[in-house]
């Protein structure tokens, strides 16, 4: 992984860059110089919809110089975020310029973390409304992938995964309905946590379908993921759906005994692809090594559920987020998304609510597995693809990344999207794999445990959540510099 | 209220039944003769559908000869059952011939009372498919009030509420997913529990709006209705909308202190009815004589809720539920069922989004309340009406009566209707007046509390709750033969 291709000595990770304040190796001025180096120029890749400048960054940096490193988890950290989500004073398009407004105030979630000392460094790329897995369907260009620029870089959050994966901030903010936070996360070998839906308030974000969207976190390790996700957490007044996280108190150190569901292999879909089946196999193989169970499972609740918000009516939930606009404008959308989103008025109410009767039985289908399992592992997309193949079919081939994370907030489960290592052969030889770990809601910090043996990392001391609006001390750790995220 | 208007000594209640099985002065047999007897003949108030006969009353007596009552908590009780809810071996209609079916298993919630020792009577008369709270849609016939049968029943658990207020069974099932458990109460001086939602199972009962749908219980006291919420519940497998009871483990013994919540002045509405007006304030002076504290509330979230339930798209639950009966023969519905089911067609799958949106809201902001206090009390129904008034407009009568119930099950509230005397003077002098008590979920326990206060009932040994499939044992009590829900 790539985590710093530029000019410098700057490792863009949050535990490196927090061991530097800490030391008074560097000073958040710097870092802002240093971010705006990196994202002067050229923006091949179609990170941004909007950089911030060099001055807007150093007004972050200022307002951090009488603080002690020490008192904010988040001292000086830079961090991207997807343009559905309001950061005050820069416009919020969802990708949509027509739809584009300037908020006064940013989403709490990101006041939050610049609370807590982190740094907004710009509005990041996206499928517009957040409607796609594939980062392509943005009028400010499709998104390339940072490893490859010929390939995908999985959406809706593209820029948010890539922006992190290019070492442009140590960590961002993506949104997640049906995969959005997971996808880029597999494609670029980086953490992707899709947190308990509510725990992370969507107040102030674009909606996609307002009952299942999820604020999410990309960062190169679990440790980073979990120190953004204790910080940007908490209960906002006003906020329909915000729900307090009620952690599980589930805790495990390493892997061993740990039963991991797996679906059966006729329920595996790779879409053909030998790379990633192969990849699967040598994930579950060093799952097993590390002497975790694998427990088959029947994935068809699952799986049905996946159809069920793919091919259903929940579509016209993402309609009804944006009926106005989209019924007074319908030639302003991208021309995918506007078939898609169009698409949903051939759905009834009495539709919707047969969906959501059938969901519930779904739902209760598929928690019988979890008296048998800790948690499900999956492939985190069964495959990826070129840019060329996705705009052949731009449809077609994006609906198979969802095939694993579709049902996972219908369900109101956890998710973590974790890198596992590179395709060793085969179309895909070389590119990164991922997993996904899911459990059920407000299993979160199990699954970071997951995450941390399963990646190898040291693990730190829990910080005291974040307070709602107060900034919550946190103890200083002696962390080592290397993010150990490459395993 | 005519609580034995037969020509025998039988008093149609829980307490005084078990009192006299207890003291040997009754059996299961004696008590099916009387049924009999009070059934047969001309059904002048439409209570029934399908009245049991003798012989069917006779097989689940014999089946408790051998039994010991001390031993079951409902031994020998006569019960009536709406007729969307399954008896084992007898049609169920919903209230619409063509549509009935012969169920080979009773609803577990009938079966858990009939393991518990209730003996059914009859499936009772309903507004159609539950929709309704009048009781008149219904080809059975319109269904009489039992107090006075030019005057409306209530519904839609019509016959339910009329099959106890005439004494043809000591407690009745009803359903309530708009208000069809409450406000036959109210126009029969009964005790109206619509229980947490989910927590009696509505396996086994045709559904309205399966998201919403509650079975609940007539009685004629608090005590009574306790009994049988506690041998009813239970958690039934493959019931997707089951919720184990967790109790809230508020407790009451009296009304002082007591904070409730009431309406401000301008959200109380009668609809012109002064005698529902007078009647609420008499009851409030009454509760304030208690000791309880009247809070003055903002009411506009929760009758925001109940418009959206009665002007919305949550119609097209209902018509979702019974969709390809309707399509196919639309001509066997009652013409005003039809013509509100037939309306669901306008709205669209993003409408019902939106309207879930909006309930989102509205329950948020609803929830600001309950901070404040410890119940809210509204008159049950806001007004009543003959029959002929209902008939000459049966879809904006119909729609008075839900205007304090219609926003309890989608906010996920209890409710319990009591009675409270009798209208003084006006237009319905000498009529039922009722209120109802509103608290969060998990508090039905609370709300009896309250109820017991209100009624002037003892206090009662509470029984262990029935076991799935199993048949408790319950401490036999001593209590007095006389019900005393004339309060």
């Amino acid at each position: 992984m790539p985590m710093n291709p530029h000019n410098d000595d700057l490792p863009m990770n949050i535990e490196s860059l927090r061991a530097r304040y800490l030391q008074g190796n560097l000073t958040p001025a710097q870092l802002v110089e240093r971010i705006a180096a990196r994202t002067a120029g050229d923006d091949p890749h179609r990170v941004w919809i909007r950089a911030l400048t060099r001055d807007e960054m150093m007004r972050y940096a200022e307002a951090l110089a009488q603080r002690d490193p020490a008192t904010l988890p988040l001292y000086g950290v830079p961090f991207a975020i997807k343009d559905n989500i309001d950061l005050a004073g820069v416009p919020t398009t969802a990708g949509c310029p027509a739809y584009a407004y300037t908020p006064a105030r940013s989403a709490p979630v990101v006041e939050r973390l610049i609370a807590a000392g982190a740094i907004p460094v710009g509005k990041t790329n996206l499928d517009q409304f957040a409607t796609g897995l594939s980062g392509q369907r943005s009028p400010y260009g499709a998104c390339r992938n940072a490893l490859d620029p010929e390939y995908a870089s999985g959406g809706s959050s593209s820029g948010s995964a890539v922006a992190v994966a290019l070492g442009l901030a140590a960590f961002s903010l993506g949104t997640d309905t049906a995969g959005s936070g997971r996808v880029p996360a597999a494609f670029h070998g980086l953490v992707g946590l899709k947190p308990t839906k509510g725990v992370l308030s969507t107040q102030g974000v674009v909606p996609a379908c307002r009952s299942l969207d999820c604020v999410s976190i990309f960062a190169h390790s679990a440790n980073d993921a979990q120190r953004v996700f204790e910080c940007a957490r908490g209960v906002t007044q006003g906020d329909p759906y915000a729900r307090a996280w009620q952690p599980s108190g589930r805790e495990r150190a390493t892997l061993g005994g740990v039963r991991f569901g797996v679906p059966r292999a006729t329920q595996l879909n790779f879409y053909g692809d030998a790379s990633y089946a192969a990849a699967f196999d040598v994930a579950l193989a060093k799952l097993r090594a590390a002497g975790a169970e694998l427990v088959e499972i029947d994935f068809e609740p699952f799986l049905a559920t996946a159809r069920l918000l793919y091919e259903g009516p929940f579509v016209a939930e993402r309609l009804a987020a944006i009926r106005p606009f989209f019924e007074a404008q319908p030639e302003a959308l991208h021309a995918v998304t506007r078939e898609i989103l169009g698409g949903a008025v051939r759905w009834s109410a009495a539709d919707a609510f047969a969906a959501l009767d059938r969901l519930a039985s779904l739902r209760m289908e598929s928690e019988r597995v979890w008296p048998q399992i800790d948690a499900l592992v999956t492939p985190t997309s069964p495959t990826t693809s070129t840019i060329a193949e996705l705009e052949a079919d731009p449809i077609g081939v994006n609906a198979r990344f969802g095939y694993y994370t579709n049902f996972v907030n219908l369900l109101d489960l956890s998710a973590l999207a974790v890198p596992a290592g590179e395709c060793a052969a085969g179309p895909h030889a070389g590119k990164p794999f991922g997993i996904t770990f899911v459990a059920r809601s407000h299993d979160d910090a199990y699954l970071l445990d997951l995450a941390r043996a399963w990646l190898g990392e040291r693990e730190r001391p829990v910080s005291p959540p974040m307070q709602d609006g107060s900034q919550a001390t946190v103890q200083a750790s002696s962390q080592n510099e290397t993010g150990n995220a490459e395993a």
